[in-house]
């Protein structure tokens, strides 16, 4: 199994109430393949960056089993750039500086290597490209999952509808959810969103877990109760790749395993948010993901 | 086992974007008496009205088990009346009137044949109203469930403070627990607070569930996904109700057993949403509740 992913590779300053951190590797392709790469050694990664990016993370990526040969490196130019201010209960940000960058032009050449995947991840970006990335692949994938956010639905409904008729699987948070719909309760929002397209669709509530809908089911797994939320920076993005690297490594798309997968998602999720960027979700074992994988269940766990 | 309640038992004037209820049947204690009523025979209600509260209320309490032998009923008095217009989003509300009318000198006296309930449910009041009945009780109960909100917090804390001291359950929103605790973790907060007394916290968070503590043991449940929430009000009491209810029908203590608890609170909360006031909590069958403690083990259910 190879899992294609598409997403920004990216620098970060962020704010919260614990602390600063200054122009720290982000973007959402990062979180997405670090998190995917701790369930299957097979990942093609399609992005873009200026040549102020940072080798030795570029090689910690390659050492996880990720390809690189479709990452676009701009000579002279810069990787893209967000810098936010967390307010103090984490659940909202201001957005301070964007600079697009190498984003502006970007247009996702897949390498012919990449064409054959059987998993495709779309991290959040234009719809325009994400659909790119899918007329490229040479045949139909086991799977393709899109990411999104509000922003696009703001400005590129109709792009962003067309890409979402194509997919399988939608990970949106539940604001999200209401504005494509029009629906409040989201079980209703759920049965217009996969009358578009796709099969299934996952809602995720951030500290309030994640639902996942599927014809008539629905799975609701929690967000792991942490003593501390350092930053929530990529925590979507890292729970994005935790679900298809786990469904990739198991090549199981059964409903009951999707479940599996909202779990793993969610526990690598956990991991992100108790430090700054990157720095927790480059450094686990397996033992640490077993353990959490096992807090979730006690979580969860009740014979009624 | 019997299971004393004390709450209000009052009127309501309700605004939801789905429509207007006027002057219906609410209070914490009705809530609380219906809620248990399915789990358990034996209910004996302390709370106060006034001359204006219909028989057939009563009556229809009286049919379900509910002994209202320390009900006092003021002549040419009014009962407690409360007025409030919930939000687009059902999260949040305005109180529009509020009238204590018998609740201002409401003074709890327990009659004899209360004095020795096994498990008290202590619904939201003046915590004062709380330590009277507390200290009325011929021995120790074997169980004190404890609802509180933010208001009292922000009036009688010292007074909250020693009446959360000698009970064994608290139940508050993730707000209040914050406040409570002066933590934002959930996890730290509820660490503080069962250091004040209760072993068991239950924090409930509306449409995302609950949370159950004890000990270093986390339990989480869903609220059940609803295609409308009509009227969240007294989903809490109805909680509270149906979480003490199930603990004293079954005289189980265990932590499991405290789990079930709580799945079957959210159960009979997730009906009383669902119309104006105590409209569905009054007209339930065990094949309805069954139907949906069905689906919450489904919601729920994963294998990892």
């Amino acid at each position: 199994m190879s899992l294609l992913t598409v997403g920004t590779v990216a620098f970060d300053s962020i704010e919260t109430p614990y602390g600063k951190a200054d122009r720290i590797v982000g973007g959402a392709a990062t979180y997405i393949s670090w998190a995917a790469s701790y369930f299957i050694n097979d990942i093609k990664l399609c992005s873009v960056i200026g040549d102020d990016f940072p080798d030795a993370e570029l090689d910690a990526l390659k050492a996880q089993g990720v390809s690189l040969e479709g990452l676009q490196i701009k000579e002279g130019q810069k990787s893209f750039y967000w810098a936010g201010r967390y307010h103090d209960n984490m659940n909202s940000r201001d957005t301070l500086v964007t600079e697009l960058n190498v984003l502006a032009d970007f247009d996702p050449v897949l390498p012919e290597s990449y064409k054959d995947a059987e998993y495709v991840m779309l991290g959040n970006l234009t719809p325009e490209v994400q659909m790119r990335v899918i007329q490229q692949m040479n045949k139909r994938p086991k799977l393709i999952v899109l990411d999104t956010m509000n922003f696009w639905m703001d400005v590129a409904m109709d792009s962003l509808k067309k890409v979402i008729a194509e997919i399988d699987v939608l990970t949106i948070n539940d604001e999200e959810a209401r504005q494509l719909s029009g629906e409040y309760s989201l079980v209703k929002a759920a049965r217009v969103i996969r009358a578009m397209g796709p099969k299934y669709l996952v809602i995720k509530k951030g500290e309030h877990g994640a639902l996942l809908f599927h014809e008539e089911n629905i799975f609701f797994a929690p967000a792991l109760p942490l003593e501390e939320v350092f930053d929530p920076t990529g925590a979507g993005d890292t729970f994005a790749g935790g679900f298809i690297g786990y469904l990739a490594g198991s090549g199981d798309l059964s409903f009951e395993n999707m479940k599996r997968a909202v779990v793993y998602g969610s526990v690598l999720a956990s991991c992100t948010v108790e430090k700054f960027g990157i720095e927790k979700i480059k450094n686990l074992d397996k033992e640490e993901i077993a353990n959490r994988v096992k807090r979730f269940a006690d979580l969860m766990s009740v014979s009624v």
